[in-house]
């Protein structure tokens, strides 16, 4: 065999396209007389829309159209509520465009459809809308109280749903605690604010009845589900492309946004081509949002520091709408205890309506909100019970022996218990005291403030449900011309590298290089039957279906090679493109026995007059397929998991904060990670790195701004800060592999790792740097200079 | 179960679309800013190029490129030889442009793109070729001389193949046959004329690297094979559709045609996209055709009438080019015994260059040829043993029980040996003879003679080799939101009605609508396995493999209703689009069964909510799919025939001759037929009655005229004479239907029967109208007017 391609550090094989600029994202599709979009929005956080006047707009010149709620047909509805669940009752979904109130600011209320962006702007413009503004209330804990005017108004208050859940017996346990340590966090509200925007794009072939719409989604066969559906066509007549994308986040996986169906619908409607191109404070505005969430944790410990129960109630605010349904509040819930034996958990949260910005999963998707709760709490109790912050940890950890860990009674995100299946969590932690020099660290600290630098060692460790179902699959066939694989799946990607790690499991199989295997992925039209990318489920799912494929195809190659080698099956070998008798220099390429597997007359390469060797002669020994044999080198399967696999990781850092500019600065951070086996370690870097750099950013700066009349403030890169290189810190990574035993490549997912515990691990260090100062601990994040400047002020 | 749709007069699917002008065809494809292809051909039939001088070409305003053979790069190689044979040695191709010489009237010598078809012909009229004429024999019987000129130089004779074979002991049954006949019969060129020409556009997305196609052809998988193979492009980045076709037989199956490499070609060099589409004159003088053979065939027989030998020898005209290798004359030689038993056999054939356009199968492919030799000679050996036209037949004909009937040596186009499968030959002869009531048309015709009209009764006996493999393949799948069946084969269609016929297919096994069946295919992307139209073969090769698919489809469907509706799988039938427990009314409609067994959350229409009802509540079960298990409701399964299925039929008609204009008119026309069970009558007979149209061409109109130096003087309508509705006599068509005992469906081809033996019926028509005046044998077709002066003033 060649050297393995899994495991090893691979160039993705997509860079050079796009660091040349050579990418081609939604806006890069030629669309010849493309028409353009341009939506007038609710400047109010809620209004009554008394009546939209279009008759100026509609008669600016170069306007094609200007669709309202009354002109749109089928799609003047509630959008769909993806996740339902008992939880919620008469839960709330936007229209595509709103039909007598609006809801939040930026909600769309008119589509304008013209020949170019500035016209359609400035007809935009020309919409006269008759709002009368109604009272709202922003602020989470204030939006549950009885005197907060509702959302909705036809909805009894503003609570979207309730929901507990419990595994063990809290109620027993906390009765014979020895200890309580409480403490209420608060994570406040950031965006995914993707390199690109979103963008649609959508063509009517009124011949051919054929619809084609290039979406900038994380899950196109999804979307076109949909689209086929609501519009009415059968889904062969839908094609919804996701090409490049840049940046996906959770934010572009949502059905629908009104932009995804109303451009589509545009197209067939005027007989043009029509896109949308959403702007950055478009995105700010009109595109979901996650993290505010407001904690009160308790745990119950003995007096030596073992947790023996955990009592959590938390706000989620949902923002104006709910379409996602509980899915983020259920991850945090189901999180919540962490990596710890806590045997016994209540756990309980309320989802809010707020007349804002709708919320959905976005990188994370809860379980940075729920890691900053217990790990926040772990610290306080380590203090309370004079412990050190690691030896509470080691007191706790699920040893290795214990796995799997069931946790009976916390349904996941798939709507099965959490059970962890595998981890060295013990190791993990000592790795991270290694790296960090733990013991020295005291003494370091003391000779640093008596040079008059404040420095903090914070930490947190984190568990993360990957490789969420119900199924994905792969399709790979080997080309007969050039003897390239190429592999399908129900995916797209937005960064993540799907091309490089599943060419490496193929590439294994089937003894080719890397960079022969092409992937082509988000394309309804090359494969559609899977479900999106999120929830880190890639690598598990989709990697393992592509696995299962080239097990198959691999079993065809050996079996048409020996066949054509005149050899036994078991003295076959793939490697270098080619069969091989073992030991001997006989071979023939993959070109050639895909070209003689089909039976067919090649006369025109190479790889052809390859195969023409072996062809047989003649088949007067019967049909050219046997009964049950089909043409070629392909195979399709499918892999469906049984449940989540559990990644899990530590970080640490070292921060340096200076108590007079009230600025916090990372000097080292630490990083170890255990996501099982790893495909690619460069890319499983790449993921852990970008999701650290989102963490700082949740962790010290990105925080959106609604004033008390629910406008978004700071909807721009002015204003929004999100870190810069300058803010990121190097990263020290190590790896564990613990290999998944759940499915048959071992591994786990690493999309969202990165950034869960980095709120956590921030707010660690600087309550440690500033603990001389008696400032206190610090239980919400982003974790500002006006928090440390107040905290200072206090103490 | 339903009303049965295998067997019905189901009204064609497309023909309201068609009908109203709704066909989407090559040039309607919408391709902005297309470029426009015309062609510099040659005017001589054999010619050096001494220069090409391209330059005020190039100059010309609106000319985007001109190409020669020195400016394409790859493609300026001789085009593949499809099918090699080992009678054929040096067997010669076609270039894209001609390289060095020039060998027909029409061969592409250069290639204008510009932005218009005007401007393009202008600039193509200003490329100057230097050319020097060289001689030209062009009469087949001359061309094999040793003094003809030599079509190519380098070849030492005009013979292109050389092929005999045999079948039994020809040799001793030849020595002890008691009697002997002799016929020397020709048949002349024609062409296919389809009504809508031949037509390519093409273009590149250099992004994707995503070559697109639009060709009007018969082999849209074929065409992307070789092109991605010369074009070194992996398969799966060229898509090739053949959109509406209107009519191909045959023509359009030629890989490649010059225009069908350089464009694509041009597309990509150009970076736009390139629109070729053919004119009525290139047609005639661009595009293959088919038929000249000269036969010259002797029956050795009993006195009592008994042919107990055949021996045939005839030559072949392939034009300048052979790329079809012997193929139509394989098929010639191995249809010369017709339906009759004889058991000793010797046939030989050369094949001829000659400097005129090349020759592929049309329509028939070599069969019409042989079945005027074999019918002509039998009614000529009828004449001598003095026995009635049918009293021969009947002494000779295959009786049922003696199939299958194996002939030998004697190697169809599919290399196997023939073996006639099965038949009621001898029932089809007497409803013919019923039909006709032969017994009293000698009364008949002295009473006609009598009132001074000239009534003749021709018939014509025939059999057709169908269902070539190697094999096609068929995909099915149900529709969650609509329940509508979408089917793929790699076939593409012409106006053979497979999107109904395929449909009947399907609708049976799954109890749905005929209309709910959605055939997609000619489309690359949509299925790439396969072969192509041609030879008779799609009801056979891909109708069963459709049908395999099917039933699969049906079997995983029965099971997920059983298991949605709790019942056994036995007691579930499928009709009216829903699936019942037999004898309730419950049930449970396709669309939801397709909705539930595809493990995902559609929260979007009805089909989804009443899959709802039956879908399992959660997942504790285990993963959402079965190890093995696929989503959704489809299949993919292939069908690879065993070997060729034998249709066959009579013809028979009244003819009156008008001696004194020498007019011929069909007073009647009787087909009897037989290919087995019939998936559609009304199509089987709209095939049968196109082909006996065509028919009627070849056998009294149509004649591709070239004078001596090879120029084609007849190419257009007005000169080449189609035969019009008031040509083409009303046909009574009878149906028998002997299932073949080689596949599921028992069916048979249909494609090309009709004009098989039409020439051999209207000659034999004439020769009994005539034998009062003495006028002789008729023993060329077309049998035109002046042939019948000729015979009536040589009498």
């Amino acid at each position: 065999m060649s050297t393995r391609a899994f495991g090893a550090r691979v160039q993705r094989n997509i860079d050079p396209q796009l660091l040349r600029g050579e990418g081609s994202f939604v806006d890069d599709i030629p669309l010849a007389g493309a028409l353009h979009v341009a939506f007038v929005r609710s400047p109010f956080a809620r209004a009554r829309i008394n009546a939209i006047d279009i008759s100026a707009a509609a008669a600016h010149p170069g306007v094609a159209a200007v669709y309202t709620c009354d002109t749109i047909g089928e799609l003047d509805r509630e959008m769909p509520l993806l996740i339902p669940h008992p939880s919620m009752k008469d839960a709330r979904t936007q229209r595509p465009l709103a039909r007598g109130d609006a809801y939040y600011v930026g909600q769309t209320v008119a589509m304008v459809v013209a020949v170019d962006r500035y016209t359609a702007e400035d007809a935009a413009a020309l919409v006269d809308v008759d709002y009368d503004p109604l009272d709202v209330e922003i602020e989470l804990e204030k939006a549950i109280l009885d005197e907060a005017p509702l959302v909705h108004e036809t909805h009894p208050n503003n609570v979207a749903a309730h929901f507990v859940q419990v595994s063990g017996h809290p109620d027993k346990a906390i009765a014979g605690a020895e200890h309580v340590t409480r403490v209420k966090v608060r994570v406040d509200r950031s965006t995914a604010a993707p390199m690109e925007c979103r963008a649609v794009a959508a063509t009517f072939d009124r011949v051919t009845g054929e619809l084609t719409v290039w979406d900038g989604t994380q899950a196109p066969i999804s979307v076109r589900g949909g689209l086929a559906s609501i519009l009415k066509l059968d889904e062969d007549k839908v094609r919804v492309i996701a090409p490049h994308v840049g940046g996906g986040f959770g934010q572009k996986v949502l059905l629908f946004y009104p932009d995804e169906l109303l451009v589509p619908y545009a197209a067939m409607q005027l007989g043009r081509p029509v896109k949308y191109i959403e702007d950055r404070r478009e995105n700010f505005v009109g595109s979901s949002q996650e993290r505010t969430q407001i904690h009160t944790i308790e745990l119950y410990a003995k007096k030596t520091g073992e947790v023996v129960a955990l009592r959590d109630s938390f706000l989620h605010d949902t923002g104006a709408f709910i379409p996602y349904g509980i899915a983020i509040a259920q991850v945090a819930s189901t999180s919540i205890a962490g990596p710890y034996r806590i045997p016994n958990i209540w756990v309980e949260f309320t989802a809010v309506y707020t007349p804002t910005v709708p919320i959905t999963p976005y990188r994370g998707c809860g379980r940075p909100q729920a890691c900053f709760a217990i790990e926040r709490a772990m610290d306080q109790l380590a203090d309370e019970l004079g412990l050190d912050r690691f030896e509470i940890r080691r007191r706790n950890l699920i040893a290795d022996a214990e796995f799997p860990v069931l946790r009976d009674g916390l349904l996941f995100a798939d709507g099965l218990a959490v059970s962890l299946d595998s981890g060295q969590y013990g190791k993990a932690l000592e790795m991270l005291a290694e790296r960090l020099d733990v013991d020295n660290f005291a003494a370091e600290q003391e000779k640093a403030r008596r040079e008059g630098k404040h420095l903090g060692l914070g930490m947190a460790f984190y568990v993360e449900g990957t490789g969420l179902g119900p199924y994905e699959g792969g399709h790979i066939k080997i080309h007969p011309i050039t003897g390239k694989v190429y592999v399908n799946t129900g995916l797209t990607s937005q960064g993540q590298g799907h091309d490089t790690v599943f060419a490496q499991i193929v590439a294994d199989q089937l003894g080719v290089k890397v960079e022969d295997v092409i992937l082509v992925e988000g394309d309804t039209k090359a494969f559609d039957w899977g479900v999106a990318t999120f929830a880190s489920r890639a690598a598990v799912v989709s990697g393992n279906a592509i696995h299962k494929s080239a097990l198959i195809v691999r079993q065809k190659t050996l079996t048409a090679a020996a066949n054509m080698l005149e050899a036994d099956i078991g003295d076959i070998e793939l490697r270098d493109g080619a069969a091989w008798v073992k030991g001997t220099d006989r071979a023939v390429p993959l070109a050639a026995i895909a070209t003689a597997t089909n039976p067919l007359r090649y006369a025109f390469n190479e790889a052809a007059k390859a195969a023409t060797q072996f062809a047989p002669a003649s088949r007067h020994d019967g049909p050219a397929l046997a009964e049950g044999q089909h043409p070629g080198l392909e195979a399709t399967d499918y892999y469906s998991p049984a449940c989540a696999t559990w990644a899990y990781g530590v970080h640490g850092a070292i921060l340096e904060v200076d108590p007079e500019l009230c600025s916090v600065k990372v000097k080292r951070y630490v990083c170890i990670h255990d996501c099982g086996n790893m495909i690619n370690p460069m890319i499983v870097e790449g993921q852990v790195m970008g999701g650290i750099a989102q963490g700082i950013g949740g962790a010290m700066y990105e925080r959106i701004e609604f004033d008390s009349d629910g406008n978004l403030v700071n909807a721009n890169f002015v204003d929004f800060l999100v870190p810069y290189a300058t803010e990121v810190p190097q990263v020290e990574i190590l790896h564990l592999e613990t290999p998944s035993p759940l499915n048959p490549l071992g591994v786990k997912g690493v999309g969202e790792a990165g950034c869960i515990p980095v709120g956590a691990v921030i707010a660690s260090g600087v309550e440690d740097a500033l603990r001389p100062f008696g400032a206190g601990r610090f239980h919400q994040v982003p974790l500002t200079p006006s928090m440390i400047h107040a905290a200072l002020a206090a103490a």
